[in-house]
């Protein structure tokens, strides 16, 4: 065996135990009995120091180096081989006793903030937050070396790899040039049509799941390759030929939870379209996170929410819950989806104000990390960026700047990929439509598969094989921009 | 740290994995996409090799040394020493190109017994089975100097730790002496009954799930740390704190599948009662394979299906499936739990019939180990002992020899298991209501505390603290004996 073939080998035999990792976690969250947690945490503890003994296993390095040597390797095993890399890296590069100390300082961090914020009470997760910003800044000054970076990119690179602040500060400047003169219009133009009509509930949960699944078929999910559960936080999970996805059901409300379907289905449809002949392999798994969310959002956002699609959808669900009326009618269904609100929380934000909750943390986190500002800070800045970017100002410091558990767990880096995500999604979506102009005409009509063949052949087969910025360009002729986000938005609220 | 101490927790690492693949196999069972296969098989197989991997780390056997040593160890911490070495000399003694060649021999057996049974052509099955029945020879010579036994009873250690030909011969021998007979008579008796009524299905598969689910609730069965699924062959898997027990439902048979939720709801119970403080040590684990199957035959054959347990049965099936009349009756139930007839396929034997079918079994499988008969001899063997044991003869040898996966896949020393945990289960239960006279009335009242109170004191408590021998002579006051069984039938069958 040549040296890349051994390292090949090694890799395999991490991702399968990555795997096993993976369906125990799904279980976790579906099916797990609660007396079963403890003895789960420990199992997957353990599994982490296996996998993370092989990660940084001696040979490795060697192999790497001596696979950098081989001729014969392909332009596939090539970018393999920079993926291998950056993973020994980012699994090699911190010392243990730092990584044991992240882990116990976000424990820690965590089990105060659910106790802060229920009060209300900023000063209280200071100093534990503080704790955690001083060791991500620990590992970003480490990782960001070998890496070739600057810290903060070090830990854009987990989530989103080779990606860099000038890139993304770019596209959020010049989406933020329009976006708030936009929403406001938005919000007087819907204001104008008055307000939507109430869906009369109850909403079983069988019928509710049988709707999923049969929009999950029309989209294209293999069920052969995966299946729907629920869950408390819905998730996609699982792997490539086995993806696990899950959703939550309200009785008085099936919308969201369909819509929420969708979503997940956009992130297994990348999955179950990876390539096959590259799969336990790095260069075969999904690109990075912002290509992932636009997956999701691509379904949820461009096609799931299209005027086209509720022309499917509207009939389904009236057949379903056996309802009609007014309130039942694609376009009352329509105007159900495409609500726009100013929310103080990002979870609850729609499509319009999401990228603004997104850009606030991405400007923060950029800042805590360079050390230019600190956690004392946040309160302050919160709600003077809330108020310039969305619109409002925080009532509490538990609706402001301690909604969201990402910094409390050390996810420093991981929030501007969700409007990467968005803004990714947008511009696929037209120039998917672009290259082929049945795409929306055959939503309408139930069928997929035009969407999908374009996804597959541009998106999901692509893999790792280039970086999110190579894929796109290859993909729509041309470089990240917000100007398809914006044209996406002024055609589907203003006109 | 101590020898004993590293010891314990190298061990106790091995049991996270081990755990972790337990539900990787329960998924497979019951969760997993058609599609997920492939990928599992190879997440089972890299478990599988992490786990030998640190089960035989030359580090054990110097910890096993330097531990014997040790005065400070507890009579628990004995027993659970003597126990790491079992398993160190089962996952140590074979050459690892013995355990390649066996299972490589197993996998192609097995694939040519799925044609072979199903054409009825044993000749193109015996040479398969004759490389399998060569290699676990092999095996059983292997193991037997260091486990210090005959090679035969080296194959019974795996299953039935350390247990002697002698002792089973000795039981098998005098429970033969009576059971022919009784079986005749047996089987008069019911013929003088007439047949039984028949039950109108078909019973829907959710009424059949909450039936089970509430008669698991009765038995015992803690859904806090368990839960009950669905597959094609019904088993208990996972582990102590989490147990997932399956059975399968047909449309037009409750009764069966009602029973095989109690039998392995006996498992569970079993592994739920499992002293915690020991869990992931070789001593806290279940004593062995018929200490296991006396747990789940105590719950199903002597609870489950007693007169007792009918008056609790026969409302609640009655309320679920919303059916009365004769053949609802609890007497009508009981005559239907409690039939009895001659088969030539040992899984669907009833109690009385189904020890001639293993007791068979185990003199073959110990004669071929031995070498003193040969694969070939097998149909031959069969049908004569058939018509000796059962009292038919097979009219095939798919329906002969041939019916069992058991030899095909190398298991031998397993069969003896079931008729000991039958046995044992009688002898256990009549000690307990011996013991505690309210056992069998509260059974009739639909309270099983005091019959679980007294198997968790006296069996499940225990783990592997004893040998089966010694577990069952603590808590019944004699050594294993047929006796208790043959009072049971004739009390059962024959009153």
């Amino acid at each position: 065996m040549t040296a890349y073939q051994s390292l090949k080998k090694h890799i395999q035999s991490i991702s399968y135990l990555q795997g096993a990792s993976e369906m125990l976690h799904w279980d976790s969250a579906t099916m797990m009995p609660h007396g079963g947690g403890e003895a789960r945490a420990e199992q997957l503890a353990e599994l982490k120091v296996v996998i993370h003994q092989k990660k940084t296993d001696p040979r490795v390095w060697d192999w790497i180096q001596e696979a950098r040597e081989d001729q014969s390797l392909s332009d596939w095993d090539q970018a393999n081989l920079k993926e291998i890399y950056r993973e020994y890296v980012h699994a090699s590069a911190l010392p243990e006793d730092l990584v044991k100390k992240i882990s116990q300082a976000c424990s820690a961090c965590e089990l105060q903030w659910r106790e802060s914020r229920k009060n209300n009470d900023f000063k209280s997760l200071s100093p534990y937050l503080e704790e955690v910003v001083k060791l991500m800044r620990e590992q970003a000054n480490i990782k960001a070396t070998p890496l070739n970076c600057s810290p903060y990119e070090a830990l854009l690179d987990a989530y989103e790899p080779g990606i860099s602040t000038a890139y993304i500060d770019r596209v959020f400047e010049e989406l933020m040039t329009d976006l708030p003169r936009l929403t406001n219009e938005i919000l007087e133009h819907q204001a104008r049509q008055g307000s939507i009509k109430e869906l009369p509930g109850p909403f079983s949960i069988e019928s509710q799941r049988s709707l999923g699944l049969k929009v999950m078929k029309i989209l294209g999910f293999d069920f052969d390759h995966g299946r729907l559960d629920v869950s408390l936080h819905p998730f996609c999970g699982g792997i490539a030929s086995d993806v696990r996805i899950t959703t939550r059901y309200r009785e008085d409300d099936f919308a969201k939870s369909l819509m929420g379907v969708i979503h997940e289905t956009g992130h297994a449809l990348y999955e179950q379209g990876l390539p096959k002949a590259w799969a336990g392999q790095p260069v075969g798994v999904a690109r990075g996170m912002s290509i992932h969310e636009s997956q999701s959002l691509l379904m949820e956002m461009q096609a799931g929410r299209s005027r086209a699609f509720m022309d499917v959808l509207a009939p389904l669900a009236q057949a379903e819950f056996q309802q009609n009326g007014d309130a039942w009618t694609a376009d009352a269904l329509y105007r159900r989806y495409i609500q726009v609100k100013r929310s103080l929380i990002r979870v609850d934000a729609d499509e319009v104000t999401y990228p603004a909750h997104v850009i606030l943390r991405y400007e923060l986190e950029k800042d805590l990390i360079a050390g230019s500002i600190n956690v004392s800070d946040l309160p302050e800045l919160w709600r003077v960026k809330m108020l310039e970017k969305v619109g409002i100002a925080p009532d509490s410091d538990a609706n402001g700047c301690m909604q969201d558990i990402h910094w409390v767990d050390g996810l420093f880096g991981y929030f501007p990929t969700y409007t990467l995500g968005a803004l990714t999604a947008a511009q696929l979506f037209e120039a998917a439509c672009l290259q082929n102009e049945n795409i929306l005409p055959e939503i309408s009509k139930a069928n997929f598969s035009p969407l999908l063949s374009w996804l597959r052949e541009n998106v999901h087969s692509k893999a790792s094989r280039f970086s999110s910025a190579e894929l796109l360009q290859q993909a729509t002729g041309s470089v990240l921009s917000p100007q398809s986000f914006i044209r996406h938005i002024k055609r589907r609220y203003l006109s």
